[in-house]
C-alpha cells in the first residue's frame, strides 16, 4: 500500500525532507493534500486526518506519514521510521543512531532557517520583523552557516567509508536532508552559502552528487518538486543576505 | 561501567534530559563536566572528549553520552537509546517511536524556550535583545504555551491505557521531559504556565505525580539537581512572563 504523506501543499518545507526519501528510494507515495477532494484528498483531508478525534497517536503538525494503520508526526521521527524500510540507513544500531543524530541536527538548523525571517513570532508577517529578521540573520550567516557546515564537513572528512556519504558507503536519508539544507540556502542566502561552501568542499560535492542520483534528479525535474518560494522555511529576502 | 554524561556545569540545560532520565532509572552514571580535574573530569575534559580527533561521531554540541564506545549527541538521540536499556520505553517499535515524536515535539518547545530570552543571536547578551524578546515571550506565552500544553493534554486523554502517562501505564522518559519542561516554564513563566496549567489539569497531575516518584524526588531534592538560574534554558525575567 502507498504511504500517504501529509503536508501542505503549496510549500517545500518539512515535508521536503520526507519527499526525497520516498523519491530516492522510488517508494509508492501519495501526496495528500496536493491531491483532489474528489478522490478525498486535499488540504482538508489532511486536516481531517490530523484531528481525528480517535486518533491515539494525533501528530502535532504536518508533516506526517500514514502508514496503514501507523501515523507517525515529526520529521525526523517520520525517516527514522522509513530509513530500514526504504533501504536509506544502515542495518546496525550504530548506524541508524547515528544517521538520525545527523538527522536531528539538520532540523535544529531547519528550525533557525525559519527564524532568520520569523525571529519574533511565528503569526506575525515578515514585514513587521524586518528589522529583527535583518539582526538574526545576520547572527545566522556569520556564525551558524559556517558552523553547521564545519560540522558535516568534519563528518564526512571522518567517514572511514570515504567521503561520499555521511554515514557509509551508501546514500542516506541523511544525505538527502543534507542536500535540501545545502540547496535552501543557496536559494535564501545564495550569498552567504557559497562562501560558507567554499570552505566545505566536500558538503558542496555532496550536495552535486545528490543532485545527480537518478531518481532524485528525475524528481527534481519533475512537477512534483514545488518552486521555492517566500511562503516556505527557504525564503529569498536579498536583504537578509547581507 | 558508568555511563558518561557530558554537559555544562552549572545549567540543568537539555542535560537535564538525560540526568533526568539516569536518575529516574537509577543508572550509575559519572556528570564528567561536574567532576575534578584530578579525577579526569571537568569542562576540560568534555571539551577534549567532544574535540578528539579520531572520533568518527563527533557530537555537535552538549550534551552528549559516553557508553563504552558509544558517543551520542542530541538530546532526543540520547534518550531514543538509552530508553530500552535504562526501561524508560515500551517494547514495541510503535511505543519507542511515539514516546520518541513526543520526546521530539518536547525538544521543539525547549528551543522555544531558548528564544523568548534569545530571539536575536545566541551570541548576543540578554540585555542587547530585550525588546525583541518581550515580543517573542508574549508570543510564546500567548499562543505556543498553550498549544503544546493543550496538545499534551489530549494525549495524555487518549492514552488508552489511562491518563497517568503519555505512552502506555509506565513512567517513560517522555514523561520525564514533560515533567522538566513544565518545572521549567513554572521557572521562567510562573503567571503564564499557571494560566496554561488550569486548562491541562492532566499534564498538571502528571508533572505532580513525576515529582513524587521515589528517585525522582530524592534526586530533586539532592545537590546533584542545579538550580534554574539565568544562564541556563529556562530564565526568569519578569519582564517576559507579562
Amino acid at each position: 500500500m502507498a504511504y500517504q504523506l501529509h503536508y501542505w501543499p503549496d510549500i517545500q518545507g518539512r515535508g521536503e525532507f520526507v519527499r526525497l526519501a520516498l523519491e530516492a528510494a522510488g517508494a509508492p507515495y501519495v501526496d495528500v493534500a496536493r491531491g483532489s477532494k474528489d478522490q478525498g484528498q486535499g488540504v482538508a483531508a489532511m486536516v481531517r486526518a490530523m484531528q481525528e478525534p480517535a486518533q491515539q497517536h494525533p501528530p502535532f503538525a504536518p508533516p506526517f506519514l500514514i502508514d496503514g494503520k501507523v501515523v507517525i508526526g515529526q520529521t525526523a521521527a517520520i525517516l527514522l521510521y522509513l530509513g530500514p524500510r526504504l533501504g536509506l540507513v544502515g542495518k546496525s544500531e550504530a548506524k541508524q543512531l547515528w544517521t538520525h543524530q545527523l538527522q536531528l541536527t539538520l532540523a535544529d538548523a531547519v528550525a533557525e532557517v525559519h527564524d532568520t525571517h520569523h525571529p519574533l513570532a511565528t503569526h506575525l508577517h515578515y514585514e513587521d520583523q524586518t528589522a529583527a529578521a535583518i539582526t538574526r540573520a545576520k547572527a545566522f550567516r556569520e556564525q551558524r552557516i559556517p558552523k553547521f557546515f564545519a560540522w558535516f564537513e568534519s563528518v564526512l572528512t571522518r567517514n572511514p567509508a570515504g567521503a561520499g556519504h555521511l554515514v557509509g558507503a551508501r546514500l542516506s536519508y541523511a544525505d538527502l536532508s543534507l542536500f535540501q539544507l545545502v540547496e535552501g540556502l543557496g536559494y535564501a542566502f545564495p550569498k552567504a552559502s557559497r562562501r560558507a561552501l567554499r570552505r566545505a568542499p566536500l558538503v558542496a560535492r555532496l550536495h552535486a552528487g545528490v543532485a545527480q542520483h537518478r531518481r532524485v534528479a528525475a524528481y527534481l525535474a519533475s512537477p512534483r518538486r514545488i518552486a521555492f518560494n517566500e511562503d516556505g522555511i527557504f525564503r529569498r529576502y536579498p536583504e537578509l543576505d547581507g
